[in-house]
C-alpha cells in the first residue's frame, strides 16, 4: 500500500510521475460512460510498464476454458472483457525525437481526474535531449451525452527552443488482452481508410463477430489558430494515421484536437458502421472540444445532483467517496439493458465477464437509491431475459425443471470454470431473487412482479427443490456440496446461508403467488399456465420450509456457517502473527481451506439480507462469533461489516470497516489495483455510508434513517430517491434533518419517529428527541 | 466397447484392419523394455488418425502448470510423458505411389503382439492404384536383453506386378505431443548426420535439457540376399533420413532391416551420446535381426519362468492375464531405481508424470511375488531418495516438518495441479508407508527399515501429526479438507479411510522405532540424530493414535466413509438407469460430488490393506454396505473388490469384478484405451487372481494360500517368488499343489494347514482336507 495521490474533495490528483505505480494510475483516473471506457494510458507513446485498456460495453470475446482437467458440466468459453482499439494515441515527435516518458526527465507533472466534471486531464514538462523543454497539457473524457464519442486536446509548447512537431493521431486496432493465452489477438481487420484529417478503422472479432468501427478526426492549432501544417496519411494492417507537423517557436503552443467516435454492431446493422460513425464524429467536429466539454460538465452535474454524498471534517473520505460514486456512473448509466456492471467496470480486464451477484447484492441498492428506478429495474430485467440460459444451465448440471444462473456471464451463459465456484455457489440464485424482493420493497412497484418477478421466482424456487435433498440420518432438507460467499471454504454441506437464502426464496416465491392470485388474478392464471406450476411442487417447498436443516450452535446460539465449521481450530484473526496476512498471499490454498478463516461476510450476509427477521441480539452474537475470524480478502467484505457494526453501535469496528471499503484502489489496499479498480465494490462503499452511518432501510414503504456519524466527521449527507422524491438527508451530530428536493412528498421515519415529508419541504430531529416522540 | 481382436493363449491378435481402431490398437499392441517403448504405430506413412508415441524412461518436459485460477501451492509445472524422436519410421514408396494404409484397400490384416517372445508384427496385402497387389510383412521389438535396441524387419513383395520400390527409413524429432498446449514443441536439434546407410540424430528437450540421440542402421536385402539399391541420403531441421531404391519383380521380396540405438543423457555424458549409441548401434547390426530376435524370445521365457498364471477352461481369461503380465513386464523392469511406473506406461501420455500411488498400492504386490525382492526394493528406494523433495513439498502447503510425498510425480516434485487431489488426496502418504510394511511383511527384510525405511516413516508420520487437528467440538482428532481414494468425494472431513492410514502409519512407525532401538542400537541413535526426533512427538503421535476419530455408523456397523457420508441419498447404482453410466460420462460433476457412488474402493481399500485387523464380520458389513453404491469408474476399483469378494466367499461378485478388471483394455472397457493402456491397474488384475482366487497373503513369514477357482475354469496356475523360493501354485477343483521350482526351502499355509517345502519339492492337499487338519 502506497499512498501517492493529493486528497482533494472533487478531483484525485497525482502530482509527479512514477512509473512504479503508473498502471495504479492507469486504473485509478479511467473514464467511462457506461458505453465504453479507457484506462489512464498516455496519449503519446509510452514504452515503460503500462497495461493499454479500451472498453467498449457489451463486447467481449469467448476464449476457450482454460483448465488443468476438464470436468463435466464445465462452459465452453471463458468471457474476456475485450481490449479495442486504441483510439486516443498520438504519437508526438519532436525535431526527430519521439517523446516517451519512459526516456526523458519530467518535471512538474500533475494528472488530474476531475469527478465533478467528468475530466482527465495531465500536463508536464519534458526535458528532452540537449536539455529541450518541452511544456505539455492533454485533457479528454468520453462524453456522457454523446456515448460514442470521446475527445482530447493535446498541446505541446517548446519552452526554450524552437522545433518541429510532428503529431501523429491513430486508431491502432493492433492490440492484445494482457489475459491472453500464448499472446492470441481477437481481432481482424474489416475495413479501413486515412483520409487528410482522419480516418477510420472497423474490426471484428474472430469469434462472434461483433464489429468495431472507430472514426477519427483531427485538427492543429497554433496559439488557437489554425495553422497551415504539412500533413501525411498512412495504412497499415489494423492501423490508421495521419500526421501533422509544424513548426513552434519557444513559447508557441501547437494543440492538436482528435475526436473520435466508437460505435459496434450492437447498436448498428454492419452496413451503416462507418457512417454512423462519420455522422457523429461530424457533429461532435462541428460542435468542438469546449462544448462537448461544457455538456460534459453538465452531465455531471446532473449525476452528483442525484447521488452525491459530501462529508464535512474528513476530506480524504469525501474523496474517497465520490471516487467510488463518480466509477459507479461511469460503470452502468442503466440505459441499455443488456448491460451490466463488470467487476473492474473499463478499468481493466480481469476476472473477465459483465455480471456476477455482485450487481444483485451490491449495485442494485446503489441505482435503487441514486437513479430513477428503471435503472435498477433494468438490472433486474437483464436476468429476466437470461432465464432461458439460466434453465439451460441447470439442465446441464442434470436438473430436470428451474434455472440455475451463472456465477459470471456476458449473454447469460455460464463463463466461470471452477468447479468449487461454478457449480457451488449456488447462493448467487439467492441473491438475484432477493433483488427482487429488494427492488419491490424499495420502489413499491409490486406490478413487476406480475410482469418478470414471479417467473424468475418460481424457475429459481425450483432449482432449490431439486438441489435440496432429504437427509434420512438428520429427517431435514440439507443441501450438499455448496460454496457460500465465503470462499474461503469449499464445497461444504448446509451452508447456513445458502440454506437460509433457499428457503427464503421458497417462502417469497409462495408469498408472491398468493398476493398475485388475488390482485391481478388474470395474471397469475396465464403465469400458471406459462409455467406449469403444480400445486405438488408448492406443497414440496412448504414441506422444504418447514424442514430445513439449519447448523446451529446451541452452546454460543450461532448459526454455523456449515456443517463441520465447529471442527476448525478457531483461533482469531489478531491472534495471528501479522506475516500471514493476508492470507491470499502467504498460505497455500490447503491450508486456507482448513482455517476458519472467512474471506467475507457468510452467515453475517443473511443477516443482512434478511436483517427484518432478526433480532438484534441474533445479530449481535453471530456478529461478535464471526467477524474476529473474518480477514476481509474479498473488497465486498468491509462494506457490509460496517452496516451491521453500525446497526449494532460498534462505533469503532464500523469507522475501520468503513476506512477499508472507501479507499481501497485510492490507497490501493490490496496490492492489485494495476489490474483495476474493485467496481462493484465501490457500491458497497456508498452502502457503508447510507445504510451504514446512515442507517437506511425502507420498511412497509416509509425510508427508515438511524444515523450515526464518525467521530472524525463534522457532518455528512447523502441524496436517496425514493419514490419518486429526491431527498437530501443531512446529519450533523445528533441532528438530522431531510430536505425534499423535489415536489413528490415521502414518508422517513427518523430514529423510530415517522415524518410527513411534504415537496419542497424539509424535517429536522435530533436522536433524543425523536426518541422521545416514539 | 468393441470387442474385436481373437483370443489366444499367448498373443493378441487383430486380424482385419479398421481404421476406427486404429488408436485403440496402438495402444494395445505396443512394445517397450522398461527403458523404452512404442505404440505401435506403422512403420510406413499413414495418413489416417493415430496417435503417434515413441517414449524413453524417465524423459519428461516440464510443461508451465494450465489452470484457470492459480492457487498458492500449486506446482510449477505439469511433467509431460514425453513423445520423442520417431525411430519407427520407414517411407514406402512403390512407383511413385506412397504406401499409406489410409488411401489404398488392405487385404489379409494381421497384426499380432507375441507375448511370448516379446514381438510385434503385421502382415497385410495392400492394393494400390490400377489393381497393383502388394504383400507387407514387418516385425519389429524393442531389446529386453540390449535396452537401446530397437530392431525392424520390413518385408515387401509386389504380388501381380514388378515395379521400383523405395524405402526411406528415418529419424524424426520433428514430433508433438497430443497434450501440448497450442501445439508447441518439446524439442531442439543438437547435431545429426546423414550417411550411406545410416544416420544420427541428438535433440534436446527445450527445459531441462534431455539429450536423446537415436541412431540408425539399415540394409537392403532381395529374397535374403544383399540387393544392389540406389541409394541417397538427406538430412533436414531435427530429420536424417536414407533412402534406398530396387527394382522387384512379382514374387520377389525386398527387405529392409532397420536397426536404431536410443540413448539418452540420463545414462551417459553429453559427449559420449553419439558414441554410445553408434557403438551399441554397430553390435547389434553384425550381430544381426535373428540373433537379436533370439535373445528376445530367451530373455521373456526368463520373465514368464517368474510370472506366468496359466488359466484353463478359460482362454479369453488366460490370454487377459498374460496381456498385463506382459504390459507390467514391459513397463518397468526394475533396473533403474529412478524410474517407476507411469499410468500408461509406453503405451500413451496421457495424465502425465510417471509416479502415483498405484505403484505403492497395487504394482509393489506383483513385482514383490514376481520379481527377484530388489525390484520391489528399488521402488521403495524411489521414494526414500525423493525424501527431500517431499519435505519441501510439505514446507511450501505450510507444514513446519515432515514430508508430503506427491501425487504425481517424475523427480520428486509434486506435478499435479487440481487442489482437491494436491493439496487434499494425501492418504498417500499413507500407502507410500504401507507399501514399507508390505514389503518388510513379504520379504522378511527387516534391515530396509534402518537403513531406508524409517526416515520415510518418521517423516511420514510427522506430516499427520499436523494435519490432524483438535476438534474441541468431537473432543477427538480430525483430519478436515481431504480428498480419499474415492475421487467422487472432494474436500471432505474424516475420511475414514485418510484417518485410519494416518493413524496406522504412527503406530507402525512408533513399532519399527521400538524394534530397532532393540536390534539395531547404534542405527537408531544415529537416526534420532538425523531426525531430531523427540520424545514429545511420539507422546503427541501416541496421543492421536488413542484419539482419533473415525466415522462410524452404529445402526449399521459400518465405518463412514465420511463425516457427511449419510446425509447423502444413497441408491445402489444396480437402480440407476443403464443410460447414467458411466456417470462420469454422464452426469455433471457436480451431481457426482453429491451423489453417494463411489469411483473405487475407499473404505474398503483400509480394510484390504488393514485386512489383518479386521474380522470377517466387519468386512462383510462394510462390504455388503458400499460395493453395492460403487461404480468401479477407476480402473483400479474392481480388482480390490475381487479380492475382498474372494474372501468373503461371494463367489459370483469375485468374477464379475475379474472380468472388469482382467480384459480392461484388451475390450476398450471404459472406453479410453485409445489414450494408452491401463497399466497399473493391470497389476491389480495380477492381484485378482493371485491375492483373490489364490487367497495369497503373507502373515508370520508364511506364505498363506486360501484359493477358490471360478466355476468356469477347469483350474489355474501362477507363479510367487517368496523368500528367495519360486513356487507354482496350481488349482484343480478342490485340489491345490504348490511346487517349490528352486532349491530354497519355504512354508506355507493352505486352507489353514501349514506345509514346510523343501527344495524342489511340492505339496498337494484339497480344501477339505487340509481344513480337517487344521
Amino acid at each position: 500500500m502506497k499512498q501517492y495521490l493529493q486528497v482533494d474533495e472533487w478531483s484525485i490528483i497525482e502530482d509527479s510521475f512514477d512509473p512504479s505505480t503508473q498502471e495504479i494510475s492507469e486504473s485509478i483516473f479511467s473514464i467511462g460512460n457506461g458505453y465504453m471506457g479507457q484506462r489512464a494510458n498516455f496519449e503519446e507513446r509510452y514504452s515503460g510498464r503500462s497495461l493499454q485498456g479500451s472498453y467498449m460495453a457489451g463486447v467481449y470475446y469467448p476464449d476457450k476454458t482454460r483448465v488443468g482437467w476438464w470436468k463435466n458440466g464445465y462452459p465452453e468459453y471463458f468471457a474476456k472483457v475485450l481490449n479495442s482499439t486504441n483510439w486516443i494515441g498520438i504519437d508526438v515527435v519532436i525535431d526527430g525525437e519521439p517523446l516517451d516518458l519512459a526516456n526523458c526527465s519530467v518535471k512538474e507533472f500533475v494528472r488530474e481526474l476531475n469527478m465533478k466534471e467528468g475530466w482527465l486531464s495531465r500536463r508536464f514538462t519534458a526535458v528532452l535531449d540537449g536539455g529541450r523543454e518541452l511544456r505539455v497539457e492533454a485533457i479528454r473524457f468520453v462524453s456522457v451525452k454523446r456515448q460514442p464519442i470521446g475527445a482530447i486536446r493535446y498541446a505541446v509548447t517548446p519552452l526554450n527552443f524552437s522545433g518541429s512537431i510532428t503529431f501523429t493521431p491513430y486508431l491502432d486496432g493492433d492490440i492484445q488482452n494482457k489475459d491472453a493465452n500464448y499472446e492470441e489477438k481477437f481481432w481482424n481487420e474489416v475495413e479501413k481508410q486515412a483520409y487528410a484529417s482522419g480516418g477510420y478503422l472497423t474490426l471484428k472479432t474472430k469469434k462472434l463477430d461483433f464489429h468495431v468501427t472507430s472514426a477519427m478526426a483531427y485538427r492543429l492549432e497554433k496559439d488557437s489558430q489554425p495553422v497551415q501544417a504539412e500533413s501525411t496519411f498512412a495504412e497499415r494492417e489494423k492501423y490508421v494515421a495521419g500526421s501533422l507537423t509544424a513548426a513552434a517557436a519557444a513559447g508557441e503552443t501547437l494543440t492538436l484536437y482528435k475526436y473520435v467516435a466508437n460505435v459496434t454492431s450492437r447498436n448498428y446493422g454492419l452496413g451503416q458502421l462507418v457512417e454512423a460513425a462519420r455522422d457523429q464524429l461530424e457533429e461532435a467536429v462541428q460542435d468542438g472540444f469546449d462544448v462537448l466539454k461544457q455538456e460534459q460538465a453538465v452531465a455531471w452535474a446532473e449525476k452528483w445532483k442525484e447521488s452525491d454524498i459530501v462529508i464535512e471534517g474528513d476530506p480524504a473520505a469525501q474523496q474517497a467517496i465520490r471516487f467510488n460514486i463518480f466509477q459507479l456512473n461511469q460503470t452502468y448509466s442503466g440505459e441499455d439493458d443488456r448491460l451490466n456492471i463488470g467487476p473492474k467496470g473499463f478499468t481493466g480486464e480481469k476476472y473477465g465477464g459483465s455480471t456476477y451477484w455482485d450487481t444483485e447484492a451490491y449495485c442494485v441498492p446503489f441505482y435503487l437509491s441514486t437513479a430513477d428506478a428503471s435503472i435498477a429495474r433494468n438490472l433486474l430485467i437483464y436476468r429476466y431475459k437470461h432465464l432461458q440460459k439460466a434453465r439451460e444451465n441447470a439442465r446441464k448440471l442434470g436438473f430436470t425443471k428451474g434455472a440455475l444462473y451463472p456465477m459470471v456471464t456476458m449473454n447469460g451463459e455460464e463463463c466461470h470454470n471452477e468447479w468449487e465456484i461454478t457449480f457451488e455457489e449456488i447462493h448467487r440464485n439467492g441473491a438475484i431473487a432477493y433483488a427482487i424482493y429488494n427492488y419491490v420493497n424499495y420502489t413499491g412497484d409490486r406490478a413487476y412482479l406480475g410482469q418478470y418477478g414471479l417467473e424468475v421466482l418460481v424457475e429459481i424456487s425450483r432449482f432449490w427443490e431439486q438441489r435440496a435433498s432429504r437427509s434420512t440420518a438428520k429427517g431435514k432438507y440439507v443441501i450438499l456440496g455448496v460454496t457460500g460467499p465465503n470462499e474461503y471454504e469449499n464445497n461444504v454441506n448446509n451452508n447456513w446461508y445458502t440454506n437460509r437464502i433457499a428457503a427464503w426464496t421458497l417462502e417469497y416465491t409462495l408469498e408472491v403467488l398468493e398476493e398475485l392470485e388475488k390482485s391481478e388474478p388474470a395474471r397469475y392464471a396465464e403465469l400458471l399456465e406459462t409455467l406449469k406450476l403444480e400445486n405438488e411442487e408448492r406443497a414440496v417447498w412448504k414441506d422444504i420450509i418447514a424442514n430445513m436443516y439449519y447448523p446451529y450452535d446451541e452452546e454460543r446460539g450461532v448459526f454455523l456457517q456449515q456443517d463441520g465449521f465447529l471442527d476448525k481450530e478457531l483461533i482469531p484473526v489478531n491472534e495471528l502473527s501479522p506475516e500471514h496476512l493476508p492470507l491470499n498471499q502467504n498460505w497455500s490454498w490447503d491450508r486456507i481451506l482448513r482455517s476458519c478463516y472467512i474471506k467475507q461476510a457468510d452467515v453475517l450476509q443473511g443477516l443482512y439480507f434478511l436483517g427484518h427477521l432478526y433480532d438484534l441480539d441474533t445479530k449481535k452474537r453471530n456478529f461478535d462469533f464471526y467477524e474476529p475470524l473474518t480477514v476481509h480478502e474479498s473488497s465486498l467484505s468491509p462494506c457490509l461489516h460496517n452496516i451491521l457494526a453500525c446497526e449494532l453501535g460498534y462505533k469503532e469496528k464500523a469507522y475501520e470497516m468503513y476506512l477499508r471499503t472507501s479507499r481501497l484502489d485510492l490507497d490501493n489496499y490490496n496490492n492489485d489495483t494495476e489490474d483495476g479498480c474493485h467496481i462493484t465494490s465501490m457500491a458497497g462503499t456508498w452502502m457503508s455510508v447510507v445504510q451504514g452511518f446512515g442507517g437506511l432501510r425502507v420498511m412497509q414503504g416509509e425510508l427508515v434513517l438511524n444515523p450515526f456519524i464518525p467521530e472524525h466527521w463534522h457532518s455528512f449527507s447523502f441524496k436517496v430517491m425514493f419514490r419518486g422524491a429526491r431527498l437530501k438527508v443531512n446529519v450533523q451530530g445528533e441532528t438530522v434533518s431531510v430536505v425534499n428536493e423535489t415536489e413528490t412528498p415521502a414518508a422517513v421515519r427518523i430514529y423510530g419517529q415517522s415524518f410527513k415529508l411534504d415537496g419542497l419541504s424539509e424535517v429536522h430531529t435530533r436522536k433524543s428527541e425523536a426518541e422521545a416522540n416514539v
